[in-house]
């Protein structure tokens, strides 16, 4: 890790946030090992076999409004919105680079949401390598790279006919705070954190990977039924999403009695920030309760595989086309 | 590389222009060397011994104008200013992703600037790797991600005293453009040319530094003046600038009569994208005529390097401090 000092001038003052302040002692032979040059040159340079890569755009008043979050909460959520895609192949963190686009009156909350960023990273042991800054007179943007390293990377392709369907935790708090704040009301405040401080699955995905249970993986950004499209996609299959086994987080059924509603939210919300995974027969049911003990996080069968093509839901006992309209797609992600 | 197909979706139809065309039969094999996943799934994966990462944000009405440029020319442009970082460490180019934020109602000329980041990049023999699409209410969004291999880094230090400063090829014409669209008037060609498509000096770089040209590099993106003072500070020497040897371009002179505006836009005007480096003493004489005929593109030697710190400007025989306040850092980059 290299530490270069900068020319003068304002904006340099802000880049100087960028250098690594959380490399602890402990963390220094991690990080040197990965990371040849940090920020502060043209390039930041990491190395491995397998570099994983991944970037994710925040857009003020299309993924967040300024009202509902702190400027640390809107740095923070946009870096763990992007880890998230590192926890969705299996890859073990190294860093982040920020680029923020940010109204020149409003420059003094840039190093508030750039620490926000370096609190999610460091949340799962990576440093902000860099980042970009500009003015601009529209709404602010947070764009996040992350990087990190994936020797044997767990891609969407792989699941197989007679696998199961899998997700951690509960799933459309996020967007139950949405709907609050859309409605008027103050979200709970359980809706409220799952918003503003979402937890990227890193460990998780990494621990369920080294007991065989993946056979293919995403991350639940757009919503469980539309990010499922693509495991069905990739791995060329049809999967069929049990209704009554989508795990629906508490706080949607406090945000809202309807249970249609709230099913909807959990299928079609998104930003939940949670794992799906398809695993082979018999792979996970042994071992979720030590999954349980270890992240205090749920792991629920929500699905199979088959034969085919897309994806279908089960209500009762009959199987139909998906019923929701999907989360708005102009606005979520490749990679 | 593999080739992941995506869930149905409107957004997916523009992701899918992510996906590379341009992987020619003759580059399968490097490509597949590097990638090791390309676009369509959560993330990239690349390999490599030292990754160089570097982002780079182009905000309409800021880094420029809708009026000013073809939808192909804003991709163009971004990517040959991000990938400009990874001719500033001499690191052969893998790929690029593309994060574009832009009105709904304009979607349509998404794929066209996509089309221009594409060309960017297959003009350095890199390819699109992904990217992340959102709409915005307010101005354009272009943040281009770069990823390159970049074995030995050339870095800012490592100037030493004695050493030559030196630039490729001519300064101000970019300024130069700029400077006639604010005054209302139609740029000379070679200004708009050079604001509109630069060339990252990618295979410049690494021609000189297999050459031992190259003690400390970085690319002119701020401005001569501003970004000598990151080499100065990084190698913690001072430098002076001989302004009679900056390389002014010749359609600048076009653009003002005025010798001292001409050496301001060329010592400040940013956004050349030339490399500039301190070279070890007689490094560079006898080869600069094999350089100009392998790229047709000049060197020139601006300045020395000498024990002190800051950046100073040489005029007649006088060595003075910069007159010229710097490029609007605000909107100007780390990495």
């Amino acid at each position: 890790m290299t530490h270069i000092p900068l020319g003068p001038g304002a904006e340099f003052d802000l880049i100087r946030r960028f250098y690594p302040v959380d490399a602890a002692p402990g963390r220094a032979v991690r990080i040197a090992d990965a990371v040849r040059v940090g920020a502060g040159d043209d390039c930041a340079i990491v190395r491995g076999e397998g570099i994983a890569l991944s970037v994710d755009m925040s857009v003020e008043g299309v993924h967040f409004l300024r009202e509902w979050l702190q400027p640390e909460e809107i740095g923070y959520r946009a870096a763990a919105a992007a880890l998230s895609d590192l926890a969705a192949v299996g890859a073990t963190p190294i860093g982040v680079l920020a680029s923020l686009a940010i109204d020149e009156s409003e420059a003094e909350i840039a190093p508030r949401i750039i620490d926000g960023v370096r609190a999610a990273a460091a949340g799962v042991r990576a440093v902000l390598l860099g980042g970009d800054m500009s003015r601009t007179d529209g709404p602010m943007v947070v764009d996040i790279v992350v990087v990190g390293n994936a020797l044997r990377p767990l891609l969407r392709r792989g699941a197989r006919e007679g696998d199961s369907l899998w997700v951690t935790g509960e799933l459309g708090a996020a967007a139950a705070a949405v709907g609050a704040w859309r409605a008027g009301r103050t979200p709970e405040a359980a809706a409220r954190l799952a918003f503003a401080l979402p937890t990227p699955r890193v460990a998780e995905a990494i621990w369920l990977a080294t007991r065989g249970a993946i056979d293919a993986l995403i991350d639940i950004s757009d919503g469980l039924a539309s990010d499922v499209e693509h495991i069905a996609a990739a791995s060329d299959v049809r999967i069929i999403i049990d209704a009554a086994s989508v795990p629906i987080h508490p706080t949607v059924h406090a945000h809202t009695a309807d249970y249609d509603h709230a099913l909807r939210l959990a299928l079609t919300g998104g930003e939940d920030y949670e794992l799906c995974f398809a695993a082979p027969p018999g792979a996970v049911e042994h071992i979720a309760a030590s999954f349980l003990d270890t992240f205090d996080v749920a792991l629920t069968c929500v699905g199979t595989v088959h034969a085919g093509s897309g994806v279908r839901l089960r209500v009762g006992g009959t199987v139909i086309d998906m019923p929701y309209a999907g989360h708005d797609h102009f606005t979520s992600r490749s990679q």
